[in-house]
């Protein structure tokens, strides 16, 4: 299941019945866990002194897509799945099942948590951290430098089950609530209560998330999304939203 | 043609005189038309169980350019030209002479006319439709959930001669008419006429596309831009664009 | 240092101490200065007829990170440093320690003066006209027709110091002014004077860079940044700028 051509440092830690594709090239201090494909022209481990000797872990069960480069000094848990041309950069830490889009670019220093989403395109600027179950669409850009270029860097902090639509900005150091919406084509310059809706540039409140309904023909709100979209999500994961939120199945 | 280091499936279909560049890979279920070319490091057919064991056609004198990974299950007319980095997905149907900028995302499930243009850095949401010879500019994304995570999937629909320019985003659903022009940086959310001009976020109605001058110092308008712009384009494509449009040549 | 794998033409001018990565390419017509390092999976000078026979000249000591690809006809001063996925097309001429983000699309034709700074996913579109020590952020696009699709093509120009901030676009021939500010997420349809800041979409005059002061806890102004932030240029690079700025120190 290693292809022939594939690059494979006698160094790195690779678990049973992990699949590396052609022209891939796996570094010395990387350790793959069981079960895990990588696609073909990747590279995984890249050296980087930024990384300060820590390895580069991905969990078990995970999937990176070709022509991905990973630097060295991130962790991953498991189940991982990445599209294609993904950059992952040094001192990243994220939890169980992320998604990362094609062409997603975590510039690292992040913290991530479990089972967020990132589509297509997304830019994670350093030192953003994002708490669990969050969306993030295509083209968005987390940013961190307030007066570019300067040496202050303020990440900013996505919460639990928050949304941030297609081609939208989030300014340094803004924190977007929990289960929040930041609409689409928004630049976002202040903090995002929880359950609310922003938009537009520089965005502004625009009602609670609950407002919103849901254009398939039932009437319920959009939002919370978690009582009505699953899919992806282990059953013990939506089980337990199900039972957390009161409106689940009411409104 | 064939690089030596190119791994090419027994089972593929190759046309005469198909080209493949160094250190790509044609898997099983492609079929590749006469006179393609195939640059270095690309990934073609990529085996998916959403492609429902349908085959990826190239067809023919198309030109695919390096890095690219195609899907299998999608369908392409003659001279396809792409740029770098482009990312297809499975099950899109699309015309001849589709041109795919640098970086271009088809996410699959999508119909596509003739003479398609595309820059760079496009991303195009599963279910979009687009008619022929629309122009897409840069970091445009046509998205298709309107109400983001969710199981509906509503895709954009871009008509013939359309032009969306530069960082423009268009909302699930919305059809943008014939001939008509979204300006830079806007967000669609409402269905665009024909032949009118619309900006911003959100984008309302700004003059009708014949109120925009070329700036070639003749004074013309510059929409249908067809009376004036014709490069790549075959000749008798040309010339019924001519005959068809009344404006052509008087204003 | 030169990797088995890469593919290195008996005719491309490969400088002392040149490093190429696996599964990289280099072309014929293509000069590599002394020192210069080259990732994994690059295609260095790809032939193209547009390049007029020129050759591709990469300076000194200069880095190309993985899945980069260049094209014939280009030059770069020494100590050029890119992301990774860049691309960058016929006849652009750049000076020294020009930094391109990852996934950075240069169109080709264009000027690029000295310590140029592009963060990642730029995109430079033909006939560009950028100056020195000017930064350009993630998503940032430069635009050239100024009514798509035609065959005007009028570039930005860049002045020195300027900053263009987070997915903005500058439309076509509009001068940006010497150490000016263009926010987060505008569109700019006019010149920028010099030393301003312009906001919006289309973008406005706010307020002089002088106005924006730094969240250090010093109090002093952000701009010009050459007062405060200095990572990655040369010492007499700073000392000049120090000994040009009346407000160094003082504000």
């Amino acid at each position: 299941m290693i292809h022939p051509s594939a690059i494979i440092s006698p160094r790195a830690q690779i678990g049973a019945g992990v699949s590396v594709g052609p022209y891939s090239i796996v570094h010395d201090n990387v350790v793959i866990g069981a079960g895990t494909t990588i696609g073909s022209h990747c590279e995984i481990g890249h050296p980087s002194a930024l990384a300060e000797g820590r390895p580069l872990c991905i969990g078990d069960n995970s999937l990176i897509r070709s022509h991905s480069v990973f630097y060295e000094g991130s962790t991953f848990g498991e189940r991982l799945i990445t599209g294609h041309r993904v950059t992952v950069r040094e001192l990243t830490v994220a939890g169980k099942n992320l998604q990362i889009g094609t062409l997603g670019d975590i510039q690292g220093h992040c913290e991530i948590g479990d089972y967020v989403r990132t589509h297509s395109n997304v830019h994670i600027g350093q030192k953003s951290k994002i708490h669990n179950f969050v969306w993030i669409f295509p083209y968005v850009v987390l940013t961190n430098d307030p007066h570019p270029p300067s040496d202050t860097c303020v990440g900013c902090e996505v919460r639990d089950h928050a949304v941030i639509a297609t081609m939208s900005i989030v300014l340094p150091g803004v924190v977007v609530g929990e289960h929040s919406l930041v609409a689409a084509h928004s630049s976002v310059s202040r903090d995002v209560e929880a359950h609310s809706v922003v938009g537009g540039s520089p965005a502004k409140f625009l009602c609670p998330t609950s407002k919103i309904k849901l254009k398939d023909g039932t009437g319920r709100s959009a939002y919370p999304w978690t009582t009505h979209f699953s899919r992806g999500y282990p059953e013990e994961v939506v089980r337990e939203w199900l039972s957390r939120i009161p409106e689940a199945g009411q409104n």
